[in-house]
């Protein structure tokens, strides 16, 4: 009988497991370093020496084991196929889930980290009791994964739900990471906060404590809360972003409920009161009764995820099941 | 065994019936009035009669029916359910496809029209052999109908791929029908169109042959075809804006291919020559290798669409089958 699922969640330093039982319990997690040495050559065999290891030491049985779900950076379709390679890892194209569950003899499925990371809120987080899910992650960038009926959009490159790439702003000067101007990243990621909090430090001649000490998100956040009139200048422009890049997603896939996640959402509620206006002035009528929730599973979200892929009949691709 | 399908496209002035064969050959098409009055009690009643009537006419027994798929105006739910109701029929909120089942005493689906159009596109017409597809209807509004691995994008409310409402211009003055301002819809359709090329009339000077005679999207075209300069100045702006907004739509669904029709597709490929270069100007790296195609089956996607929900186990709601 399928008891347990491994969720494995690959990042560019470390990698995350967690040890589930079959009713989405997270039962042990721990973390190994990400060795991307020589093209990320030992990344897979220390993920499944690590998996190995912790069913000997539980005395769990290959029988036991439901699968192992995967969430890797890069774009995976339906296939497992790691489309692009993974850049932050060394690793090229190649068939993620097909490998892994070589090395270990199990079911292995695997997708992108941000759907993943969706789809570990849907299950057991914040959009918890929906099917039709987007959630948004704002952190470095903005991230996002869109879950349709209880399963991942992958899309067709697997770059279904790169949101953080919609153009919201004509009048952009400075470029994106992603060579274009004017993209939601630009303004609703916590780099972006700070590019607002400095070009309104620069234009207006207001006081406000984020003139001095380090200007972070958090600064930002920190000084909204204690009444900091630029502050609210700054965070009203970052939610009308986000808010407008928002109804965008909502035209498209008319989601139930956004979850929004990442470092920037540790601001908390106050940051939903900032992006639900702005988009309920951009929103199409019939998308308006959309949810707006904060993700609750935190950086536990994409070995959640990950798990739930074995555990929820997803369509990640399957290795020898 | 299951020989044939009825395809019907319910619209505000006719209901379009076509009757397949299970490999999706259209054998014979119909119209018949919509009759809107008494809330449109009449409609589904003398879809149920014409039907049967087609059916006695060819002497087809009920078993040998797969079903009947009924696309119609407005959000119609995964279960079936006109989720708002449809004003230009008349309508409230019901159950179409367990209505018109009880009807005939045969399995029903339903969808919402654009949808099902879009499924009509991807199953026999523009974008036949694709799976992951946007189909952009341009007429006198811009609508538009998402497949996700060989399904209908529905959304939480019925409202999912209603493209044209999407915000891309923050400058716009005039109010679009949805009462907010910058919609897709306000450039991309045929009336998008005209009323760019009124605005490119009045501010400059240049000659040009839609000075004379009818403004319409059809005249501006055909001018373009001519060498027109204002009219390429105006199709240019268009395709802008339609590249644009297909750049945002890349970007949440990552489709393979969008399959451009409605009226304004009339113009031929010269459209797609305006509209792929400005989405590649936008479009986020990983979603760049789509295809764009025109629609092939002109007014019959719908009845070609709704025969293939029935034939192709789509997700529309079922009546009792």
């Amino acid at each position: 009988m399928k008891r347990y699922a491994f969720g494995v969640d690959i990042g560019g330093t470390t990698v995350k497991l967690g040890f589930f039982d079959v009713d989405g319990n997270l039962l042990e997690k721990w973390e190994i370093p990400t060795v991307t040495e020589n093209d990320g050559a030992a990344i897979l065999p220390d993920v499944a020496e690590s998996i190995l290891g912790k069913m000997r030491e539980r005395g769990v049985d290959a029988e036991d084991v439901a699968g192992v779900g995967v969430g890797a950076p890069g774009a995976i379709d339906s296939e497992g196929l790691l489309v692009g390679g993974a850049v932050n890892l060394g690793w090229g194209v190649f068939n993620v889930a097909r490998v892994l569950s070589g090395y270990l003899g199990l079911p292995v499925k695997a997708a992108n980290d941000a759907n993943v990371a969706a789809f570990g809120e849907m299950w057991q987080g914040g959009g918890r009791g929906y099917s039709n899910l987007v959630a948004v992650t704002l952190g470095t960038g903005v991230g996002g994964g869109i879950i349709v009926n209880g399963k991942i959009l992958t899309g067709a490159t697997g770059a279904g739900g790169e949101i953080g790439h919609m153009h919201v702003e004509d009048t952009e000067q400075e470029l994106c990471n992603c060579g274009h101007r004017g993209c939601l990243e630009q303004y609703g990621s916590a780099t972006g906060v700070v590019r607002l909090a400095r070009r309104h430090l620069e234009r207006s001649s207001r006081e406000s404590v984020l003139r001095h000490g380090a200007l972070t998100a958090k600064a930002v956040f920190d000084a909204l809360k204690e009444g900091d009139p630029l502050a609210e200048e700054i965070v009203k422009q970052f939610g009308e972003y986000l808010g407008k890049g928002l109804s965008l997603v909502a035209a498209v896939v008319n989601p139930e409920i956004f979850v929004i996640g990442g470092g920037v959402s540790r601001a908390g509620e106050i940051l939903l009161a900032y992006i639900e206006p702005a988009f309920q002035k951009y929103v199409f009528g019939p998308c308006k009764n959309v949810r707006f929730a904060l993700a609750t599973l935190g950086n536990d979200a994409g070995i959640y995820g990950a798990a739930g892929l074995v555990l929820n009949g997803q369509m990640g691709a399957e290795g020898n099941d």
